[in-house]
């Protein structure tokens, strides 16, 4: 008999045809070395094999991967009791109270889901409802959840998704590349539903324009935008999925940024700092208006363990003031690729807000020409270097810079050093 | 000053009026004395003045409340790490293989989401995805969840909401008020499809029939129903969201029952004890042909947390032997009710499998009227003596037993002994 040995990098690969074997098909991994976690802290992931990675991409696990408070959170309620919202339970009004004085006066009514992709589908199922429109106005490159419905409402899907002539396509406000372009496409979107006798229900984007690939519009361009929508009879959703929960540094949502109050508001990804919960703000009589007419009931949604996730998040970015922490280490890291812009032509430009960095690689910066193929291998060197970052935008050369929100600037060095090795690298492929 | 002390009654009242400040109006609360658990344990739950109740209504804590070993599943994956499927590990491919051995060879693949609505949305996706058509057929008093596309295949949700044509209602297999009604009606609604040049997509039910009022179809007519409807093209999903994971006793899901081979499967639920967990099972060919088009990545479904969660559920089942306990006790359930039927004539119909029972209240055995307030007010007057049940179907006249799968012998004795009483009580009023 031989006695066999398994390496480290032997046992991922075997786990990942056991995977291939069992998963359906369409799911997909990260980078051409799959990572393989076991183990997560603060902004640090450990591999199989115990080297660390600096999560520069995780915006979910946003007060830190297992952070104590949360952990303990759900350990102490999931001992206790996990039911749902048709019984009284303190958790869910708790936390509703307390999110809520986040927002606006107007926005002064919750709804509990367990996912994003939820939260977006119920907005789109009350806009409906409470304007009798079908029209949904989405950028052109969007991305807003999985169900039926959000994915004719997620181009960034690719052609395989097809979508009704009630889906009108925007231009996201990329003063990068066409300037202008926002606004006059929200205009032309609203003709076409009239021509084509189509009611709008919503104009529904994420404040931070994520999958489009990280943009800030001109001042006062959202505002204008919204009051057309308004007086055409919809209503504006904002999807706060990402940008939400402080990670834009200047305000706690996104939508304050563009100085405007949403109609409705969609929660999800780092609310629970993973686990999964989601949620929907808004204002009352939308919700009533809709609540008198259908019934809705979330298993799931608003148990008691997921609120006590939720409040634990939320007392956390507070406490440790994440939002601040998120305007300043964000500061400072456009600030420092600013600086490496100067001596790499790759970077062509860096923009974002708080701990969203969108960094766009072009391979001529007269022609703005996107550097696809540079940034895959930028995000696969740093991935091979130790540190977590993706790409975005329809050509996949915006790199995606967007660690947990207790991202320090020792963190931003460390990054900012590894990135500036890897495009001198890149470029002299 | 005076002091205040605030009865624990009172502390109800004034949570209630805060959890309908903040919640949006959409949200209902069971009992006309709604309840306020703070502890559950097993089969009980205990509520804010340290009353128990008897639990004989809650599906989804199917392993007990708090189970310890799905508690400290979650505890500990919690504590280590919480990412996504982007990124290799065990927990999933692991919950996957060991999940899989409890399906026929046919159904090999397993995707995972949060929430049965995902899951049958998902399911939906597929299906029109691979077919090509858009028709689906379901009862005529079915819910399969919450999403835009789902709403509309989810009649009890009631007239406000409303369906394409391409949604064709067929009566469930009520053997106790219209004998071969339901086969009829899959006829008439594929005759109707073909007349209008809708192509099927899929035949979707949950295989309990629990909304439309819990019902076991003759021998061969569910095979016979899924037999026409892949003859013309569609598929059949079995939304096994209520029955799945030992519930039904005889198997580990509804469809065995039926003696057919789903093209799908949707599981919720129960999967997680009431962690948000939830997934499809199919054949692989059917998710390839869907992920070579279609992009799909849930967030958190398929996190290391959830799939412990979930595994050490499947675990306690198996090792508690909680089907066959589900088996028995239901038998056990079911003999109760038809002996009292016998003294009290409001019990028209005792039916169900394992311990999922429904019990039919009429006023009238000849023609079967539904007792709607009747069993409004057994619901009402069980939770005043401190057991937990509800009432389903179209007319809400169907008593709905459904406890844990930890429900014994002694549980049902007692739950039996206070509907005696109750039964009594409600028929002198």
């Amino acid at each position: 008999m031989t006695e066999v040995t398994t390496s480290p990098v032997n046992a991922s690969a075997e786990l990942l045809a056991r995977r291939q074997r069992v998963l359906g098909q369409g799911y997909r991994l990260f980078y051409q070395e799959p990572l393989h976690p076991v183990r997560g802290e603060g902004v640090w992931l450990f591999d199989a094999q115990g080297k660390r990675y600096l999560d520069v991409y995780n915006n979910v696990a946003s007060v830190g991967h297992c952070h104590p408070a949360v952990v303990d959170a759900i350990a102490r309620q999931s001992a206790q009791l996990n039911t749902h919202t048709r019984y009284l339970h303190h958790a869910i009004v708790d936390f509703a109270e307390d999110l809520l004085r986040e927002f606006p006066a107007d926005l002064d009514n919750l709804m509990l889901t367990c996912t994003g992709s939820e939260a977006n589908d119920l907005a789109l199922r009350i806009a409906r409802h409470v304007t009798g429109g079908t029209g949904v106005i989405v950028t052109r490159w969007a991305y807003h959840g999985v169900t039926s419905a959000l994915a004719e409402l997620s181009p960034s899907l690719g052609d395989g998704v097809t979508r009704g002539n009630y889906v009108k396509l925007i231009d996201a406000p990329d003063n990068y590349r066409q300037p202008g372009a926002f606004l006059a496409s929200v205009q032309a979107a609203l003709a076409e539903m009239r021509a084509e006798g189509i009611r709008p229900a919503a104009l529904l984007f994420d404040t931070i324009f994520s999958s489009d690939g990280v943009f800030s519009p001109l001042a006062g361009e959202v505002a204008q935008a919204v009051q057309w929508v308004r007086d055409a009879g919809g209503l504006f959703i904002a999807d706060e999925v990402q940008p939400g929960f402080g990670r834009t540094g200047e305000a706690m949502w996104g939508f304050a940024r563009h100085q405007v109050v949403p109609d409705l508001v969609s929660l999800g990804k780092p609310m629970g700092n993973g686990h999964p919960i989601a949620g929907l703000v808004g204002k009352s009589a939308l919700f009533a208006a809709f609540g008198r007419d259908v019934s809705y009931f979330n298993t799931f949604g608003g148990n008691p363990v997921s609120c006590q996730a939720a409040h634990a998040v939320l007392r956390v970015i507070r406490e440790e003031q994440l939002q601040q922490n998120a305007l300043w280490v964000g500061h400072c890291l456009r600030e420092g690729l600013q600086a490496l812009a100067q001596h790499h032509a790759l970077l062509g430009d860096v923009r974002g807000s708080g701990l969203f960095v969108g960094a766009e690689l072009v391979s001529d910066r007269e022609n703005k020409t996107p550097a696809s193929a540079e940034a895959v291998a930028v995000v696969n060197t740093m991935r091979q270097r130790g540190v977590l970052i993706s790409a975005t935008g329809p050509a996949g050369n915006i790199l995606k810079i967007r660690p947990p929100l207790v991202f320090r600037e020792e963190h931003a060095a460390l990054f900012l050093d590894t990135l500036d090795a890897v495009l001198t690298e890149v470029a002299q492929r």
